[in-house]
This record gives C-alpha cells, sequence and structure tokens, in this order.
C-alpha cells in the first residue's frame, strides 16, 4: 500500500547484493564488509531515506517491537489516559511502541480472549491487562504465553504480576492528616458501589481513627452515589444529624467532595474555615476548580502505566517471577484543610 | 518469545502439507482440497487452538490491519479519551486494530517524523494525526505514503483530509437559544488564548446576536485564564460593572463556567432564575455535577475518532479525495437556562 523505498532499490543503488546491504544496516555480527563499500550503503540508504521493513524483521526475530494494552471501558474511567501516557512514555524509552485495545466493559470470557489473541497474532513482545472495578481477575490463560501484567487488580492464580493502587494508604493519609491537625470528628461520604477502591478507603479512614484512639462513630458516616449528587446527599445528611456536627469531612472521591462544598456552602458555612474537606482521585478539572482548592489522593495511574512496561521489559529480559505490587497514594495539599477550630488570615 | 501453535505443527499433526493447511485456513480461491482433508485441517487447527500468523501475513499481503493514531499531548486534552475510544471502535468494526503514540506537545518536526515513520515501519494501512491547537498544520510528507486524516487542524498544503469540531456553529446555537428565551443582554465570558476554539466561539456569538439584531456590547465581554478561576473574575467583573447587568452569560468552556457559578453564587443570585449560563465542552464531571447541571454545548471527539477511520477505511478502497469536514457541536441542555425574567417553580 505504501511507496515505500526497499531494501533491494538501496542494492541497485549502491551496486551491492541485497545481503550485503543487510548485512551492513543490520550490523550483522561476524560478516565481513569492507569500509568503502559500507560506507556507500550507508549513504545511499540515508540520501533514499530507506527505512528498514519492521515486519519482515519481527517474522526473523518473533518479536514485533509492539507491547499491547487491552483496557476495560476506557470511556468510564477518568483517568486511563494517565496510565496510557505512563505506559506510553515508558514504551517510547524502550523503543516499543503501544497497541491500545478497548474492551467492552463486562465484556464476556469469550470476547477477552478474542482481544488478547488479536493482540498475540500481531506477536506483541507483551500485553498489559487494566481494569477498574474488581479486587481479582483471572485474565485469559494466553496472556500467559507472552510477558504479562494486570493493572488495577490482581491474578486469581497469581501467576500474572499485577499493580495496583494502594487505596487504603492514600485513605489513612489522608485522614492522619486530618487528626494532626486537631480533627476528632472526622465525617466519612462513603459510596456504595462494591468495589475496591469503596473497601480500601473506608478501611484507611477506620485505621487512621483506630492508631488515634477516636472511636468510629456511625453517625459521621453516611452514603450516597459516587458523583456531586451523592455527595451532596450525604453531605446535607450528616449536617442535619441532631448532635455536634464533623469538623472535616473525608470524601470517597473528587465528584463527591464538589456536592460536599456545595451542602457545606448550603448551610452558611465556610471551607475551611468552618470544616475541612479530603477528597480522593486528584480528578481534574474539579480539583484545583473547586474554591477553594481540595486537597485529595492523587492516584498514580501514570506511575502504575510505566511500572507495567518496564515490568514486560524485565520479564523479556528474564525475569519471570510474578508479584504483587501496590504504589502509594500520594495526598496532593490544596486550599481545604486547616487546623480544627482555627480560621486561617 | 511466545509459545505458539505453528502452521507446521497443524500440518505435522493431520498430517498434510503446510501449504494445504494454509489453503483451508486462508479459503484461498481456486486451490482445490477435499471435503474430509478440509474438515480434518479445521479440526485440528482448532483443537490446537492455532492462530495465523499475522505478521507473516503482513508481509505477505502489505497491509498490517493497523491503522495508527498520533496524538499531541495526550495528558492536557480532556477529551482525547473520546477520540481514541471513536477511533477504537470504528477500528474494531472494520477489523482494524488501533495503535497509538504520543508526541509532545509542541515537538519538533523532526520527532514527527519519526512518530510517523514508527507507524510506516510497522506498515500500517493508514494514519490518523490528532492536534488540538492550532487551525492549520503541515504534517509530515511521509504522513501521505499511506491514507490520512487529520483531526482537529487542517492540512496546508490540502492534501490530507481533516475533520474539526463546527466550534462556531455550536457558539451560535448556544447564544440563540438564550435569544429564543427572550435574553437580549448576553454576556460572554471569553479566554484569551489564540485557539482556534477562541476565534470560532466569538465568532458564533456575535453571529447569534447580529441575526437577532442586537448590537454587541463590549461591556458585556470579559476575559480570563480557560480555568475556573478565570472564569470566576471574568464574571465578577462582568456583574460588578456599572450599568444593567447581563440576564444570561454564554462562558467559553465549562471550567470558566465552573468560576462562572461561584461568581453568580458570591452576588447572591440564583442559576438560572436570575442569571442564565451556558458553557462549552460537556466537559465531565464539571457539566453533570454543577448544580444546577449546566447546559453546554459537546465537542464531537467520539464522531471524528470514528469518522477518521471510516475516512481511512474509504482511502484505501480508493477513495482519493481529500476535503475539510466540520462536524456539528450539539447542545445539550440541563438545568442552567431559563427564559428572561421568569422564575422557574
Amino acid at each position: 500500500m505504501s511507496s515505500r523505498v526497499r531494501i533491494k532499490d538501496v542494492a541497485a543503488e549502491a551496486d551491492v547484493s541485497v545481503t550485503t546491504v543487510s548485512h551492513v544496516l543490520n550490523q550483522t555480527p561476524h560478516t565481513r564488509v569492507n569500509e568503502e563499500t559500507r560506507r556507500r550503503v550507508l549513504d545511499v540508504a540515508a540520501r533514499l531515506n530507506y527505512r528498514p521493513n519492521r515486519v519482515a524483521r519481527s517474522l526473523r526475530t518473533q518479536s514485533s517491537g509492539m507491547i499491547g494494552l487491552l483496557t476495560e471501558e476506557f470511556a468510564t474511567t477518568p483517568h486511563a489516559g494517565r496510565i496510557i501516557l505512563g505506559a506510553q512514555e515508558a514504551a517510547s524509552r524502550n523503543n516499543l511502541t503501544l497497541a491500545i485495545i478497548n474492551s467492552a466493559l463486562q465484556a464476556d470470557a469469550v470476547e477477552r480472549r478474542d482481544d488478547v489473541a488479536a493482540l498475540l497474532d500481531r506477536q506483541v513482545d507483551g500485553i498489559i491487562y487494566a481494569t477498574v472495578f474488581h479486587d481479582v481477575v483471572s485474565p485469559p490463560a494466553e496472556l500467559r504465553t507472552v510477558p504479562s501484567v494486570l493493572i488495577g487488580a490482581r491474578d486469581r492464580t497469581r501467576r500474572v504480576s499485577s499493580v495496583t493502587p494502594d487505596e487504603r494508604q492514600g485513605a489513612r493519609d489522608a485522614v492522619r492528616s486530618l487528626v494532626a491537625l486537631g480533627h476528632r470528628r472526622i465525617g466519612f461520604v462513603a459510596n456504595t458501589t462494591d468495589v475496591p477502591a469503596t473497601r480500601g478507603r473506608r478501611l484507611g479512614y477506620l485505621d487512621a481513627l483506630e492508631e488515634a484512639g477516636i472511636e468510629a462513630d456511625p453517625d459521621l458516616v453516611a452514603e450516597g452515589e459516587a458523583e456531586a449528587g451523592g455527595g451532596f446527599e450525604a453531605a446535607t445528611a450528616l449536617l442535619d444529624r441532631p448532635g455536634e456536627r464533623p469538623t472535616a469531612i473525608f470524601c470517597y472521591n473528587d465528584r463527591m467532595a464538589m456536592g460536599v462544598y456545595r451542602a457545606i456552602g448550603d448551610h452558611g458555612l465556610r471551607i475551611p474555615d468552618d470544616i475541612s474537606v479530603i477528597g480522593f482521585d486528584d480528578q481534574e478539572p474539579i480539583a484545583s476548580g473547586l474554591y477553594p482548592g481540595l486537597t485529595t489522593v492523587s492516584l498514580p495511574h501514570y506511575e502504575m502505566g510505566a511500572w507495567a512496561v518496564d515490568s514486560l521489559v524485565s520479564q523479556r529480559d528474564g525475569d519471570r517471577a510474578a508479584g504483587t505490587h501496590r504504589l502509594p497514594c500520594p495526598l496532593v495539599h490544596r486550599g481545604s484543610v486547616a487546623p480544627v477550630g482555627v480560621s486561617p488570615a
């Protein structure tokens, strides 16, 4: 289909055999080409803008220089772009090209196998399988015929390496930072969906309370849908309950925090003077678009993408140990947190 | 690298030649294989889970079944994911695989050429070149050696087809919808960056005023950075100016609208009762997360991705006419617009 210059064009122009051109351009070991010929071939190749046929090379080396990224329902995961960027930049550093296939959400096992097979057909050097809503998955067995890594979930059989965000540590650090500023009545605006993030963030909240000797108070927890509307309703419920109101609210995610801001405003309270708020996800444009800017916990999507590619490269180079890795979720400080009972200037 | 079953394994197991297996599996025309042999080959291939080598096929057919998407600074364009999804789903419908390469923003011409060359090396069947901040680009000449399409910008030489959003029509329709509800003092919170969207949205705003016989009033236009903070400052300036205040504000984008909401709230005004607001971009989670939900203009990113792939397929099939296409930007109605001077129940 393309009108590209072929190796035989270079050979004809340089007046040598195709084999000689191949030896020169591939720097094939243990072959002898005299220096003058070598120079001439390189000059001609440069002048004709010849590029070796990567496909022919793939066939010869059984390596395509390409890795496949299989993502689950790209559009609904706000940070999928960061995973792709991390993977793409790491691939580029390793002279690899990233091919992306987007599996439909809840694609059945057969479709998943087909997607993996489509990548294997292209002789990819490795496959990254990214998912978002599961703790543990059973990836197609074909995945293990090449180096492979899971992002976002562990392999049920523990034979494929995986990398996931440490949701629990992220939530623990967020709530710890509130405790360190004197907060003890710390509310939690939780979501209701049964996904790993729900459980991890709730456990982290409880960890931080426990280590501070603060008894968990069910009256300080309210649930809602993981959107702005759900956050508004949950925070309204928290603030309308009888008894002392919370001095800080930790939110399941930034979208809920967006609704929590509105509920706090509707109650005539100010952030962070009257109530501190922390989100989770560091989802732009919410986190810096809210006023004041939202202190939140960042997910290591870019880092997971890059980690996955580096792991494929290690596996290709002989490292066969499968493991489960959690990457930390760092706290990002903006303007929504203040010491308890202290109004900033 | 992979431990895959090869065609010779199938041939050995079925006790036929490799050529026979190839003819059966490729349904090669004008070849004769008796029905019993054909069945046996298919059975063995299925039993061994044999998959034909796509790489070898690429070499033979000069077609890889793969198309390349070259994107500019993926991470900073909130909707790049929608372009990818549109392209990926259209590719899938056409039995093509999408490979994505992310060029650094402002990558120089040499790097761009290298990225195109990397895709050509893999014998891609076509290349989509997506950009965001330019009206017109000069893509590398190598792009034209295969079917190619630009997303988001036109080709300076008009030799490569392009697809862009109709920013002007989107803005015109938004402001028209305000005029239709009786608004005549329609403010514009504009951005300051010199990108195609800035010019198109401003022209659309002016178009709608002009066709309604409303004189453009510079006192109703305020500029700011295209973020929530810039929108807050611009709207504050608009609302603090002496004279009658606007009854509606059209915003350059949803992020600015987020700040406009806050400025309106700070002035003790309600949306949409006192002021209607329309954004642009339909950027989630802002658009549905704001209260009330933001009426805004949607960008056809998914559609542009799909259009680009369909265009590559047409080009591959012989259509060589390059053209410039604009896809419409539809108005998305939520809760931030009301007739002028009427408070909804």
